[in-house]
């Protein structure tokens, strides 16, 4: 008997649905389970601010992550141009760069190592005065002693990309499932389908999960192929302004501390984010605001006449060394994408293309698919060089 | 032929349906108009944390006020167990008093002040250490430098009381009218009713506007029955926790920015309340929370581990005197219950029986009344001598 689907993904996210929406571009029958998908309110798709910045965020010891972000910041205009010819949506993608900016002379020393690496890199990014600063954001505080931008950041709104995604999915055919999945169908030890609370289940060729913070702890799956993820909670406070406050995203470190602000086309302005190890606590707290509110504050006192339209929590997938899991695992047909922590919307777009690249034919892709093999995790088995997949996979998802 | 109704209430927050329901439990056929009684979120009932501390709340210059608040929280638990028994609903009534506490030394020597101001007025208020606080409120920071205990403050949750007060005006046969008023009725100079949005009226005897902050702008109303009272917005957050975090109210002075903490039955703690004069604006800002956050965590280091439930701006109805207007106006037939500010729960109980009062047989609510009266804002007309209301108005409530 046939297999209903060629692709089930688990998970209803910026990441599940990408990977969906790609796959259905290429003619497999798709189906995306999920309870809610794009509008959980507690995944990071639904909280996340959608800086796509992998210069401004970069940091030393992960230029593997750096690697991804840019290869695909490289890839979301085309992604963003095709999703809103297919959706008919306006995503409010937006290249003007990011503000790096630094309050204290401690902020300011660590930005300066920060600008001499993105140099030794080769990375377009600018070292500004404090001065230089204030003409580009008339609205950053006299007190800001100095700044790096970085040109080609952009960013876009999560909830827009994420109701294009199923608009575009609903024109190409794919399925929506709303309801939760609580197992695997399996076959001589691989994956063939899922099972589903409402009863029954769904065949398919390959299965991805791809379901954030919960891609660890999925019910009904084999111990040794859920992911090493952990949730990393993350307080956001969405604000309203009548005119536009920014013109770019801004982020700063203020004695450390760091926080960012994304403005939106509506006038709206996204506050993030705390980072917080407490497991799958969702609770917006008065600590997690006051955080984000002083550090705001310190870089753009004008936030304070702001009115407050949301404040809210989500869970990121976080992985132990910060770098995404896609690929396959070590059961046949079962694959992941998840573990993309801060930068799940940055990397949608690189993380479908991954997906679609299973025989390794696009060489670019194979070699950043090696960085993300799940493999790597997969007990003593060593990694799998870029490119080889499985072939238990491959073949079934060509069917 | 005859009026509808006795009384017409103009306003059905905790005010308005106080000065019903002891109207209505005198045998008066009672009506309330509001578009959402007790449930209207910008009003200052909905915001409001419920704290009855006329002793701790006391300032140097307002002594009248001082009088009516000790009257009022005197009235509160008699009025509480008859509103209790006629609604059979619990209103978490707590008497454990207030702990007022210093945070800087400019805060302790406003304390001091403030602590020799009650001696010398005989009330009931006791001088702590910061270590005596801690003892009483183990969660207070150890930067306290002191407190006052005022132990015959108390505190209700003002949500409950509202809807209390709905419950036993149905019971007790009054009519709610969810409409907006949009005019008055007269007759030869004289209050009879008031129209309304929806069509058609309402006859009374005597009309009572006691519309909050938006009294002083009632649609339709003659400009000189209007009173001078304006909107006086403050911000609350609501908070959560699992087990209490304070035993009774704290109300802190942090470099001179007052904070109070309010403990629900429930685990609840509000935390107010900013004072800003921005007219009809009831936005939630990014400043106003971050002012609540800033100096509730001085006082209680632990409110950031709390969950937010709820951030609100509510308006309260404020007088050029700090005094409420309460009594007769210059129009026979319309009486005011308003510009009670901050103190609209704490002089609830007593602002129904002044308006039950009207004949003036309570000589001591006679003399209060005097504090109240309306005609103190009458241009050049001198204020009436306590306890001799106009005559046109009192007949008519007796009908």
């Amino acid at each position: 008997m046939p297999d209903l689907f060629d692709l089930v993904v688990v998970g209803g996210g910026v990441i599940g649905l990408s990977v969906a929406w790609r796959a259905a571009g290429r003619g497999l029958r798709v189906a995306v389970v999920d309870p809610a998908p794009a509008t959980s309110r507690t995944a990071a798709s639904y909280a996340a601010a959608g800086m796509l910045a992998p210069v401004s965020e970069v940091t030393y010891t992960e230029e593997p992550l750096l690697r991804l972000g840019l290869a695909s910041l490289e890839r979301w205009p085309a992604f963003a141009a095709e999703l809103t010819r297919a959706s008919g949506h306006d995503l409010d993608l937006r290249a003007d760069g990011t503000l790096d900016v630094a309050f204290g002379s401690d902020d300011l020393a660590a930005l300066d190592d920060l600008a001499a690496f993105t140099a030794s890199l080769g990375l377009p990014a600018e070292r500004l005065t404090g001065r230089e600063c204030r003409r580009l954001e008339p609205m950053l505080a006299p007190s800001v002693r100095g700044g790096m931008l970085a040109g080609g950041d952009s960013w876009v709104d999560p909830r827009r990309v994420t109701a294009a995604l199923l608009a575009a999915l609903g024109r190409a055919g794919a399925t929506l499932v709303p309801d939760r999945v609580t197992g695997l169908l399996t076959d001589s030890g691989a994956a063939r389908g899922v099972r589903l609370a409402g009863g029954g289940g769904l065949s398919a060729g390959r299965v991805v999960l791809a379901a954030g913070a919960w891609s660890g702890s999925l019910e009904g799956m084999p111990p040794e192929v859920l992911p090493p993820v952990r949730p990393v909670k993350g307080q956001i406070m969405r604000l309203r302004s009548p005119e536009p406050v920014l013109g770019r995203c801004v982020r700063g470190a203020v004695h450390g501390s760091h926080v960012y602000l994304v403005p939106r086309g509506d006038g709206g302005l996204v506050l993030g984010a705390t980072q917080e190890e407490l497991g799958f606590d969702t609770r917006v707290t008065a600590g997690g605001l006051w955080e984000l509110l002083r550090d705001a504050r310190e870089l753009v006192p004008g936030v304070t006449e702001l009115e407050v339209t949301e404040t809210i929590a989500g869970l990121r997938p976080g992985s132990p060394d910060n770098l995404p899991l896609v690929g396959p695992t070590i059961m046949p047909g079962l694959d992941l994408a998840t573990g993309h922590h801060r930068g799940g919307v940055l990397l949608a777009p690189l993380t479908a293309d991954l997906c679609a690249n299973g025989d390794g034919a696009d060489p670019v892709l194979a070699d950043l698919a090696g960085l993300c093999s799940p493999l790597r995790f997969a007990g003593a088995a060593p990694p799998r060089p870029p490119g080889t997949g499985p072939v238990e996979n491959t073949p079934r998802e060509q069917r």
